[in-house]
């Protein structure tokens, strides 16, 4: 009873994900996206595009990886992936990611902050694909939005090419079919 | 290559269910939750609360429920549960999860489309725990936030505690937990 007692507290922190504003704005909608509706929304992607992963990954652990990739969020906001990772802000994410797991059962916050971090390190076939998803969608949003969030950031496509080409770690394919939309994009200027 | 761009454009559908609002607020937030951000809390929800399901559960498959359970709002909205459910409406979400699901490659339509109508029926051991698990955070955004929704739409007391009890159907200890939370509720004087 105790441990249900503490497991909602969780729940109840982790509501403040909702609050926490990304950098682009969903496709049709005139607000920025939220941290925790793109939580979902890459756990769909991810779920439909896994047979495209390039190694042999675990699905179940992916989703569990990408529905808590973003909970240090909560104490230290988003930040966009153009920028240079600022030392100050990923201590803030990782001390964030420890206190909020650290609201659970000791043997599950064992457990999700070790998936935390090797999402973090990319380096497992599970990880390398949940980080390719997780460019996915914003890119959309950029591509269906007029590059409104490279405009506003002034990200230039050299920038855009480079970051994004890392998807291919996670997946050859996808990031083929994402790079022919980024060409299209150039040719229309929208991605200068 | 055309699958994937048959999943990206199922990606872009899907975004919708970020503009479909419900009908409480996020604890602390003044505005009312989407159907998105929702898939994700109860997603994690029921992960964190696993091992307090009456019957032995798959949560993997639980997980892939949340995540698609409220597709068909994007073509029906949101309905609050304490009103008796309207054919007309329904037939809007259940018309509404086929044309969305409708738009992934043909085995994976028919998968989730199953796992769908599952989650609908409420009949196996998951889809009863993943039923459960959809009605916590709405009662915490009551219990947490002065019963706004149950004021705003004059629900009382008597239909909180019958509609509800459902959930020990998926979660006996569950369902103790939240039963004290809302007889608390009700000495506080915020559910009459």
């Amino acid at each position: 009873m105790e441990e249900i007692e503490q497991v909602l507290d969780f729940v109840i922190e982790i509501e403040k994900l909702k609050d926490v504003h990304r950098k682009t704005k969903p496709i049709g909608l005139d607000r920025y996206e939220n941290s925790a509706e793109h939580s979902w929304h890459v756990c769909l992607c991810a779920l439909m595009l896994k047979d495209y992963a390039n190694e042999k990954i675990n699905i179940d652990r992916v989703i569990k990886m990408l529905l808590i990739h973003d909970l240090g969020e909560i104490d230290a906001g988003d930040t966009i992936i153009y920028k240079s990772e600022i030392p100050e802000v990923k201590e803030k994410e990782v001390a964030g990611v420890e206190r909020i797991l650290g609201l659970l059962p000791v043997e599950k916050q064992e457990e999700y902050k070790a998936l935390w971090y090797e999402f973090e390190a990319g380096e497992t076939p599970d990880s390398k694909y949940a980080k390719a998803i997780d460019r996915i969608p914003p890119l959309l949003h950029n591509l269906h939005g007029e590059g409104h969030s490279w405009n506003t950031h002034n990200i230039s496509k050299e920038k855009v090419f480079s970051i994004n080409s890392r998807i291919k770690e996670g997946s050859e394919s996808i990031w083929a079919s994402i790079e022919s939309k980024l060409h299209e994009a150039v040719s229309k200027g929208i991605l200068k």
